[in-house]
């Protein structure tokens, strides 16, 4: 377990603004800035921004950048910290976010759960209840304060590792691209996402801002964790420019979903619905088009994700004109061929 | 060096069709016809189909597979094997392939060259200059024997390495699903493309048929096997499923190549041709099919791969109307933003 000494907090100086920066410092946060504008065009001014903040590296350059960029980006700042009980440091970890709230002038919101007995309780692993627990925490504080977005520090590392997770579990395009920078249902805001974790630390150890390291992230035990440890390193080994290439990735998987959702909104304007897809629509549409269809529509009727086998064999009896064939998805939700489309039933409408 | 007893040849009997085999065998024979089918629809009767043999058990299984299915699939079978001269067991694999081809009454192509010296000739890689000589063999017997086609026995496994291998170095969608099934340029047929190895190996051993290992292949300077031997068994750990959604990420990559391919027939049908992008064409676009259409723009003016940000900056000039803005690609070819669309030039279209 790897400590970190008192920090001495009378001797941090907190830059008023870029201009006392040193270029290189002044350009990641000028990246930062750019990057949040181009996720979040629309944010109002004075935006309440709720900065999830752990202490560890990541979080703790997320509430810095944040506290620059804040009056350029219009944002009003607080913080919240759950502290999860798991490790006997918590308490400092948490008493680490209160103080670095007071040194950045942000007000800090804090809790405590037992992270182990709700995963006991929930009959689910420590890491699915942890997030739970903290998800839930900031939902709650966003709502006191009214919060316009909850800021996490998930970095272009992160990124990686999900896009290898993905890959791994067997996601489709544009899925491996990767997590989103802005989850419009979950308010959730990724500043940091295509910034690597070097250059926070980097940019924390040129400013003299202590953190907090979480012990935990070397436990192998978390598939995300060997993903991060075992697999990404090799891939840094392959190609050393591999963190850019993810972040290219990103870019364009974010491109094709919105290439997708317009074709979707286009089939639905001629005619389809969450229940039905007419063969009008179909038969304009290419196999790659209409295999996305159809899981727009089995995901519109609730929860279960279909299995891209089964939508290639809707697809294949759709095509052959096998009027009457049904397939099964996940959640009780059918598909059935019609002489006019195919029409989609949730365990609801099953009668439908 | 693991090798091989002399193979018994007196003791081997090769069924004369599936109804000789096990159901487990008969059902792979009959999975690779169905998708030699789908891959080659079009293969007139008795086209020539020449088998690049290694000796290696994926090559091998592809000579058994094709034989036992060559009258099915109205394929002429012959055979062409290459020495590289660079194991002391050389001969002995081009012995083993000859033996392996008249058991199969296969007409066989033999050659051996000294890859090493044409490797300093060249001055390029080992791995390299055995797949030059080996593929300019390859075209030599074909264009002898007339071959419609040259199959090789890439199997699941190699897709698999290709796909991480593509996405170590920076490969975009759709590229990322990995290599073809079917080249109709270099007329490559890869005919086990979706068959994992591990069901290879079992065919050949419960037809009681000998292969040779290549030594080579646990060689971890060679990229691929590296990515082979340490990278690929990680995601088999994370998902022992990982190699059937290899084989689905191929798919959908295959669909949305076609997808993206009948987009830019239709930009071509509205008037862009490979110098010239309107902007009739690009505003009717999604930023996504510009992208690539400015991809194929640039390609089709010679060797030389543009790199996704330069196409990006690309986009970003033409939708600010930077009109007279122009952009580098490499192998001197460029963009120029215009007032009524996108131009671009290669070396020798420099005036144009």
């Amino acid at each position: 377990v790897k400590t970190i000494q008192e920090p001495d907090w009378e001797n941090v100086t907190i830059p008023r603004g870029l201009q006392e920066l040193s270029p290189w410092a002044a350009r990641l946060c000028l990246a930062v800035e750019r990057f949040t504008r181009e996720i979040l065009p629309d944010a109002p001014q004075k935006a309440p921004l709720l900065i999830a903040l752990s202490g560890g590296p990541d979080s703790t350059a997320l509430a810095l950048l944040m506290r620059l960029l804040a009056e350029r980006l219009g944002f009003t700042l607080a913080a919240a910290h759950l502290d999860h009980g798991l490790r006997p440091e918590s308490i400092e970890d948490a008493r680490f976010c209160e103080d670095l709230c007071r040194c950045l002038a942000i007000p800090f919101h804090s809790a405590a759960v037992d992270v182990e007995a709700l995963a006991r309780e929930a009959n689910t692993g420590i890491e699915d209840a942890g997030r739970r627990a903290r998800y839930a925490w900031f939902a709650q504080v966003s709502e006191e304060i009214g919060a316009y977005a909850v800021a996490t520090g998930h970095q272009l590392d992160d990124l990686a590792a999900d896009q290898l997770m993905r890959l791994a579990r067997g996601g489709g395009w544009p899925a491996l691209g990767g997590m989103p920078a802005w989850d419009p249902g979950r308010r959730l805001l990724r500043p940091l996402l295509l910034t690597p974790k070097a250059e926070l630390i980097r940019f924390l150890q040129e400013l003299g801002i202590p953190w907090r390291e979480d012990a935990s992230n070397a436990q192998k035990h978390f598939t995300r964790n060997r993903v991060r440890l075992d697999i990404l390193p090799l891939f840094l080994r392959e190609n050393p420019g591999y963190l850019e290439t993810c972040a290219r990735l990103w870019r364009q998987a974010a491109m094709d979903r919105e290439h997708w959702d317009e074709r979707a909104v286009e089939a639905e304007t001629a005619g389809s619905t969450p229940g039905f897809l007419p063969d009008t629509v179909l038969c304009a549409a290419s196999a790659a088009l209409r295999l996305r269809l159809y899981k727009r529509a089995v995901e519109a009727l609730g929860p279960g994700q279909p299995l891209s086998g089964t939508l290639r064999r809707l697809d294949q009896a759709w095509e052959a004109r096998a009027v009457g064939k049904r397939l099964q998805f996940p959640g009780g939700k059918t598909a059935e061929v019609r002489p006019d489309g195919i029409r989609f039933h949730g365990v609801d409408t099953q009668e439908g």
